[in-house]
């Protein structure tokens, strides 16, 4: 085996449930941990939360209501909430936020999901550009804006509905666009599956999709996208 | 039972299949018999042509290949084909096509369904202004033809992949927009299943949906309205 | 660009969510603002309302419980409440109510959708004329009132279950039929599924469908496809 | 074990594939064997039909072309050829018809679903009443048959597209409706999911669903309402 | 028009929402009126029961909780109240029950829908011999009750799981199976579909489907089943 | 990194596309490469047929016609061909074959896959008890039987349809029954999703379930069972 | 009819709804009688289970949450509950565990359903070897367990999300692997159809699928699969 | 209107089909224009290259057979054709390819998608390292290539069967991975949803996911990646 092989073998684990997945990522990327707060009560979150404070400059959790922010600021008392995102954060590194990711939405329902993609982006180190007002039906207000889309290196783009925003955007510039489907809406929606197939047919060249609502694995994948514009390659 | 039950009682019949249903339909409005030449052979084709064009001042079939029109043409000698659109037509009424149906695609692979729709509100009275390059990913083009988009009374829009092109040109103007989802595309297309979902959940008012490919179904719709707009009520 | 452009550079618009869609349709078309009241709490649609109704003479908020009633009721006085319908309007247009809409539907279970179509066609002005018992299984009554049908410029038909009312009815009209699928029935319906693929099936020409439950969008449409009756093109 | 294993135990059985199916039920009900044509050659038919005719007085073959015909014309040279229907049968019963059974449908497409069916109710000793031009987008045409409909102890209603004709029968008789969805139209019909959710959805009661295309079954159990009710109990 | 017509023009009616439908029915056939109790309040149900029961000697009440009950009794202090089935009766027809029908399934989970089921019938003036322990994964209690089986003119059937109950029963009969999926299981019987498309897909012939659930229509087939043998057909 | 990972890395292996796979299986199981001849010429089947019998005393090529067998032939002259299963096998191990695997169907239609669940599971040591016309609907035959299916210690039941069979058959066992649903059937199987569901709702425990048509995995898993019962763990 | 015949009329059975059907396995195989606890009220379990442990040494419900196990604790003293498997077990049996089975998992929110599969395991009197942090994104710690892995006789592996790891162990080991999808995960996991497919498609040979969440469907089949290894075929 | 508005007005465009929408991205980005062959005749596409040819420096059409080929290479004689892939190529650029894309993908039958990818990423600049023989089922061959994996800036991970491939492979590297389902497989593999489903929601983080078999999307995403990471920003 190889030298790859090695370090694996190296690699320090503890019992931590969904964390441990990116607690390996964390070691080789320097990116932060991520606890699934959904499906997890308040306690649980909270000692996992305290778990990784002890052992890491930056925290992140997801899908956490104000319940658990309450448990997890009695552990992490530095600990910051994002209500619309539903995110609670801790940034302790002191790490400057470069610019290059843009999160694109249409407005109200969206926001969460477009949120937490920006918290995600941010917290990774990436500056967050929100351009929250850009749906297709008012294609006016997406032009309005090309300058700030054009000068981003990646691009998360979150839609319900019909899903047609990503093609749009990706149509009007180079960078990658990660497109994240919604589930808002209702009826022939089926909970997101109409904007999930709409995005994987995007007609535009340099789209992606990721999970419905994922607005964390969106997020996760432009700052990396991102970082490497600035850094080259990971290793 | 009322005044139009009786009128109900006194219509005439014949049976010619699948071209009744539009028959007493043409009794009611002045609009054509149709003929859907998918699933019959050309000699059969041929014959309920041949029956309606001796009662009928115009005629139409449509999912019709070459070798239909020859046997058709045999009967009819002065039907057209018309290649695109794979479809036959008859018109010896005279009638002024009146503006008012605008039908638009983004090219190539959704041309045949387009001009299905075309040819359909032509035969019923309307010139259709053709817009045939005006997809999501090149937002110019279309922003381009918005006093052609804004002149129409009636718009047709066909789109496969990602079916965003109907809540776009929505968006851009304020008459009804009739949508076709079209079965081109591959993989998570599922053979128009996206389109028609995204069409379906169009963030923009004002828009509705035929069936997937249904040119003819969206063309015939355009067409009604258009007439309403210069004649006013049906009756 | 054309002056088109132009004239979409100069739109004024408010951070409204939701209903920034349709401000720019109202400019141009003279149809009111929509709110969409699912998923915001009554503050925030009273706020959006309150906004609204002091630019408007017209509103409309959809899917709205009481509770959302009361809240908007403070900030607009004379908003009425349209249970049933689960909407809100407002209407100091003092605009004449002409007829040429129809709403059609089985009975009880579909109700709220019919209503918030004949509501939103008659915001519009639109007169509705509301044929509510009028289901395939007894069909009888359907052609009682074929009168009143085929007076119509525009038809709204609702249907849950088999979703056979608009095919029936397009048999019987020549004016456009607007196809509404509800998520009443059970089982087999799979929250509306069952009556939407039958719509877009529809084996009578002139039929064309909105999403599941979408009263808003048909009644909507029959509006406009009224208004050009009698008004002639957009422009 | 009580008598009915006793019986059981006691039945003659030849390996036949799928033919053995029925044969069992031949010996209880008097009803012929049947054989499923597709997916087999014309030898292996012409073989089993043989076979059968030689112990029975009829014999139904479903599914089968002309050249499996020509095959077992050679082996049952009395079998006859039902074109539409693709069924080979033999009818040496000399039983007398009795009346009872319809079998309705909207005309050319449907035509050999409905053949099907028909004649299978034919081979069982029901006369079929044929009923072949009454879609729902001509309900005129319909009321006019009623008197055949409701002179039928058992219906079979065959439609494709959106599937409504079984609802619409069913609310203007009191007999059992047997709804047979075919696979015919195109688009969001997805090969008959649409007409087979329509009809078990249908808002009348008294209406039963067979599989997509099955007018086998169908035929077969209008067959055996119809003989109930004129024979009593099955034993 | 014929006589048929004639009829239904004179037929009365009121507005009672879903329970019309029924009502016309009842008139040609003697059945008693449903009311579909899912959906509507105690009040509701109670006001259309009491109109109901001035009409009619008998009456239906389906999908009713114990609420609806108590306010259907005081408006109709002789209704019965059926827990499993959670249905309402009336019979004032002092009509003899006649034997005939056969319910079955294999327990706990489904005996809801079977005795709704039976329920139904029996006021359909059907007894109904329950046959409820006979599951397919221990075949040998369903031989145990072989001579209840074929003594019936008509089986309802009901399962959930594989749904296999159906194609079983029928290859021991000759008399029709009316096959009812439900909705219990979980996982992968994605709310009943997966033995829908079972029984869809049974081998045996002589079996027809029915919507998830729907132990109404399934009771009320059977029942007009068993009544044409012995009274022959409808008219 | 432990005592196995060791073995791994020491593997040979070759660029053999789809037949890797199995290969490494083979270093530590003895049981034998399988090629997938479906989207391969006859000469690529060859050419690795080739190599595999120079390595190996066994070989098994699924999914392959007549003039794949030809062409392995030339290449591996004591190649033999299952005509019903489309396998190829070579068997040089002179290995008796142990009891234990029984392979039940229901007939015609199924028994290409059950015979290539019969010939993998022989190919791999042990002898296939082939019970081929034990339906449900004809539940006797499937009694008569029971000594044979008690017998086994590992039960592939392949099933189309509505894929009753595992069900049946796992509730009169106490043996694993590997279920394998087959794309045969029309309509509502819609390619075998229709049993597949079915199995995988199986009321009996005991059954797990393996994809449509995949008779090799079936039999491959029965003989690693039936293997371990008489060798008991695998190291 | 045959010896097994024989022994099938003399079972004793009892009217216990959903456990009869283990009733019956239990006489031929000596494993326990379950219990859905999942649909039926706490007093409900609690009287089932009073039954059962009066005839039997062993007893397992399963989906019961604390409420059913305080009511079943008050029939049965010596029952266990195991909260993370939601399951209620009884064993006087003194019967010793034998090795030879592990359950798979990655983490926290597969654990009910691994659990549940590990306590069916260990009631039928297997050992059950639970490796529960060896998800496919940490590839080292899957590794890590090999030799655990090859000990086993058969592995439950239990996955959601992509449903990957039963395609990985498999390709690890030589014995069967049952894999176990769960509906954990959101958007397009479609309540648990993402792992589903997956499964069924592993690329790996060995795999055979249980149901959504079935745990004890994967626990019991393996527990069957282990002792047959000890104790060779059932009878 | 900003000055991107401006830069879109001068925009040149041909009436070339689907060959514009990448035509503008061309000036945007240096990258080539794509021509997707399916669907067009050869004469159609010959075309369409001989212009494109004729005014850039590279070429690229997607999904065209031999004879496609044969009449590109008449219009342009240096046309390079790629069996696997089914592309054909022109590229007179002279730019040297920069290493830093894999692509990933376990064998035989995803070769022609994988190699799409590989072209695709090579025309526009990154030289393509291929890892063809890396499947999930023989984890030690993909440990083997980590040094190549990890020296990837961005990796397209192609699968069939199961797709777990993405979420193993993004377990392992920090980069970005484009996951590409193909359609290969059968039955529940339902033509490539269960891979696409499966990568959606992969549990590694730093996966996005683009259409079935769209080797095309993911090489021109991963190579847009690459050139972000070596040139910064796209402006």
């Amino acid at each position: 085996m190889d030298e790859a092989l090695e370090r694996l073998r190296d690699l320090p684990y503890e019992d931590l449930g969904f964390a441990e997945l990116d607690h390996h990522r964390a070691l080789r990327t320097g990116f932060p941990e991520v606890v699934l707060g959904e499906g997890k009560t308040a306690e649980q979150v909270a000692s996992i939360a305290g778990k990784l404070a002890a052992r890491n400059d930056r925290l992140l959790v997801t899908r956490a209501g104000p319940e658990t922010y309450r448990a997890v600021k009695d552990a992490v008392p530095d600990a910051v909430y994002h209500a619309t995102a539903r995110a609670i954060t801790l940034d302790r590194s002191g790490e400057a936020k470069r610019p290059g990711v843009a999160v694109c939405c249409a407005g109200t329902s969206d926001l969460p999901v477009a949120e937490e993609a920006a918290v995600t982006a941010e917290l990774m180190g990436s500056a967050a550009e929100r351009l929250y007002d850009v749906g297709v039906a008012g294609i006016h207000r997406l032009l309005d804006k090309m300058a700030a889309l054009r000068a981003a290196r990646a691009l998360v783009v979150v839609a319900g509905m019909e899903g047609a925003l990503p093609s749009v955007v990706a149509g009007l510039v180079a960078a990658p666009v990660i497109a994240v489907p919604t589930s808002t809406g209702y009826g022939a929606s089926f909970k997101g599956l109409a904007p999930l197939l709409a995005m994987l047919n995007a007609c535009a060249a340099g789209v992606a999709v990721v999970n419905i609502d994922n607005g964390f694995g969106a997020g996760y994948l432009a700052a990396v996208i991102n970082r490497q514009a600035w850094q080259g390659a990971p290793e």
